[in-house]
């Protein structure tokens, strides 16, 4: 996999990098893989949703709330996908990357039509662990929500 | 064209190469172009839509089956984009792709409002053909049709 | 930023360049920014949107069309995003491109559900000056109104 195959040699490089991994995050998360998804942040990685009033700290927290949404979601027959685009990315001190996207949430329930449930922006901190990138910080805001 | 140019150098260079062919594939689409869509399958290429309880093999059955849609959607006054998103590849043996996304497909009706018609997921294999990346093998599933 | 540390080495990377370069403009035209958006274009870039009769030419009136449509927008208490996808690069004479791809306009009211507010398909011209891209001519059609 791209991710492992060592230090990418150039920003455009590295913006494909990003890219692919936010792929492989988004289809975990929305396959309810809360184990697999966790392990896409460091150990330590934090989440603010807006839904919550703190973050949601550590793998063991961030796997089990993907875990919950996803029994409801199947309990409520309703499929949901996270489509980031948009994806603007800053180099800082020490490797780390500042990525700010745009993430469109898709619901579709069984049988009916799909409908642009949530638009919201997404603030990242993106870190490398023995040479793959992970989450170490994110904050999303919605649009619904603006000051 | 980058595809002609022969092998990519790495799996990030390799990343943007397949985001630039999904972006012509999906302009030739919904611009009706069944033949040229068509060129972008291998010889043999096989679709499986979820409208359809066989797949689709080969060019000219293909573009056959774009082109009555595009006449179609001409004949209702609607206009129709397949956007691709979350593009996640996997290199497998002999050069092969293995490529996930989804696929949101927006549809306009002259003088009105787009709305969101089907989400997807689409799951391709990609081969190179004299150093161009065609699409051998396509299965799409709908989300509103999700077991 | 990628865009200045000079001349990129291959196809691919010019592609993971320009999809930089699009997520910062429409992040500068989202938060309407009128005068860092308008860097983004070359002095007499010029814009043709569907809504006008001619196009917008020059920073000055660039900035100033975002500022306006910005206030009117604060007013009216919704955010517009722009998410740009299916992004096909040609590249032409004298390092210009090409670029060909799909607008999502996404409108949210506050405390509202978003929406799908238009689909357009975006052409631009895009040109180096001095190391960094900047749009030179933008030409915008909305799906809605196709011939």
């Amino acid at each position: 996999m791209a991710v492992t195959t060592g230090i990418s040699s150039s920003v455009e490089s590295v913006y494909a990098e990003v890219q692919q991994f936010y792929a492989r995050h988004m289809h975990l998360l929305d396959a309810g893989d809360g184990e697999g998804w966790a392990l896409t942040f460091t150990e330590d990685g934090s989440f603010a949703p807006p839904s919550l009033p703190e973050p949601v700290v550590g793998r063991d927290a961030l796997a089990e709330g993907v875990n919950k949404a996803a029994a409801a979601l199947t309990e409520a027959g309703e499929v949901h996908r996270h489509l980031l685009s948009m994806v603007a990315v800053e180099h800082g001190a020490d490797g780390e990357l500042s990525v700010r996207s745009y993430a469109q949430i898709i619901a579709t329930p069984r049988g009916g039509s799909p409908r642009l449930h949530l638009m919201c922006v997404c603030d990242d901190v993106l870190v490398r662990v023995d040479g793959e990138l992970k989450v170490r910080e994110r904050r999303v805001t919605r649009d619904d929500r603006q000051p």
